[in-house]
């Protein structure tokens, strides 16, 4: 099953359009390239519009948020929606400032996402600043999560009240829908050491939606899996005296060579 | 011939100011730094003039475009040529929006180049969009091109239009100004698994023909003929589990590792 | 004494605010996760305040100016000023262009700094830019500058008529507050063939002097000597063939794995 989603993305290669962050884009457009997608990286408003429109999948992603980006943004993601492309929102930092809490409340407002990616804080910020001021009322509950089963049930009300797939990351990572959920146990501590691992991830997962639209729940959780095993492959390459810089190519190396028999036989994940 | 071109960017050691893409910023500086040039990246219109001022050469690449930094390249480019300073131009996605055409046209009529280098779709565009509406007139009796001798004649016909040195990068290379047209067979596909590889040969590109403003082709020439050379001796390093991120440190350490007579004695072109 | 500098961070882990530029930024944060400090990247004048003020410590690096950017560093600066976070200014091109002349002005007038981070020539544009024109006369006096202990005498100064620790960066590095000079030894020519060395310096710097804020000046010679015993370890790593990207990799690599017993033994310096 997880396979055949990766062996998808090689055989289409999706043309991805990113708007993302000036941290991280080599990155993210490098492992696209890894994966057998294509990057685009365009963030001005003046041609975001042009340039979805010539692409296959849109990625968006909220770090080094600018005014003029955040309505490119909003442009590219409507345009994307009229036009059927799957669309991933990747809220870095959500809850941090203003200018992000109002960022993601327009574009949950106007933009239909397929899946929404974040680590539980963000989220958390994104399921509070829906509609109302920054305040936590929604999200109260839920600051006291400490259990799988907690955490499924967040996932499955934030997919219901976002009305699309999320994936929350963490040490264990949640893929859900309104209906279902799944833990995925990949990956290694080892990459909370490169910035990015998570925007590198919503790039390869807006891939893996794009290639895979009839099944964007499955999808994304073969995404995670595939991230996590990537980087489980990269920290078993890594000698004495190499840290986190060779880890992050490793990382990116594994993408390049995983074969998709290997994926699968290494992915563990259930539904919760 | 062409291990002298090397060797006169080494020894000069030119400056070279850049206005480039955020994706790709840091390969373009590290390998003018690898060749033995220097780079200044600096993009806002504010300071632009001062800054190519101090320098002997301007590489301009269309990634990532803004109506703020395209004015800070038409700006540069102006006061580039204002000074004699060789200018390149790099039309990333010449083509694929409004923004970029204009952009494109804005450029060719206020800056004279000394050489511009793309692919065969951005070269096709900027030669439509040369004085015209984004149509394909002039281009479309080109678009069936499939013989060297056509891209030759094409290539010529594009260098004559421009009144511009022209390199088309592809699987085969061209070189070419109006009357002499040159083929270059190095290079791996490898290459195009790297985010900013063209990028990175413009800034490469624009030390050579700085350093050796005498013959501008020749330079050209051989910076095409080196960074061809350095894909293939990174590729020839690449072990099993090494894929596109281990890749491209080896290109930028062929770069700066490669001996200049090595590099001649494994340079692939030929006159067309 | 150094050893415990380096433990503070790791024991700490602070979280650095970074306003860089484009072309370095992603150096900058992996620098910090390697050393065990966390980084946010963050630099529109309309969330800086607000994200400055969950960090410990902030970071400001002059490379890529423009007016927004600008607005955002005297914000963001202000800010942690008026929380009494430490605050770091890596004046990148003071000197090259009015608008980083301006900047330096603005920035030195209303920001109060814990330490400033430069090259020679980028200080000596600071001091001369001081509440006068672009003029060199400050300066002047210290542009035929040769021997240790004129720099030494230059550094204090410098340190007294800015009210911050300096440190100057070159093929001896100086480390001054106005009453004691250091002069640090390690490092190695290979880092000047990697883009932003100084600027991952910078960022590493303030991870050091905001978990030792009892003590900025030996904080900043810490960071001064680990970055070059850094270097020395990558360089002694490259094998035949290897360049300054795979260099690159193994500075933040060394960094990451650097014992702090091992570091304390390699760091050679000394009072003037």
């Amino acid at each position: 099953m997880l396979k055949t989603m990766l062996d998808n993305v090689r055989d289409k290669s999706p043309l991805i359009h990113n708007i993302t962050n000036s941290v991280t884009a080599n990155d993210c457009a490098n492992i696209l390239l890894a994966v057998g997608a294509s990057p685009i990286m365009a963030e001005d408003e003046d041609e975001v519009e042009e340039v979805t429109s010539i692409c296959d999948g849109l990625s968006m992603n909220l770090g080094t948020p600018g005014p003029r980006k955040i309505r490119a943004m909003l442009r590219a993601g409507r345009k994307a929606c009229e036009l059927g492309h799957p669309v991933l929102l990747d809220p870095v930092g959500a809850g941090i400032s203003e200018l992000r809490n109002q960022a993601v409340k327009d574009l949950l407002s106007q933009v239909s996402f397929s899946v929404i990616r974040g680590n539980l804080s963000e989220m958390r910020a994104l399921l509070s600043g829906k509609g109302s001021e920054r305040g936590v009322d929604a999200g109260q509950e839920f600051q006291e999560v400490d259990s799988r089963e907690e955490l499924a049930a967040f996932a499955k009300h934030l997919a219901r009240e976002l009305h699309t797939v999320v994936v929350i990351s963490g040490t264990v990572d949640l893929v859900a829908d309104s209906e279902t959920a799944f833990a995925v146990y990949n990956g290694t501590s080892m990459m909370k050491k490169v910035t990015g691992c998570g925007c590198q991830l919503s790039s390869l997962m807006t891939a893996f939606i794009t290639a895979n639209q009839d099944d964007v729940l499955t999808a994304a959780l073969a995404a995670v899996c595939f991230m996590g095993v990537c980087g489980e492959t990269a920290a078993q390459r890594l000698k004495p005296g190499e840290g986190n810089a060779t880890f992050r190519n490793y990382v990116i190396d594994a993408v390049c060579c995983m074969e998709a028999e290997d994926f699968e036989k290494q992915a563990r994940f259930e539904r919760l």
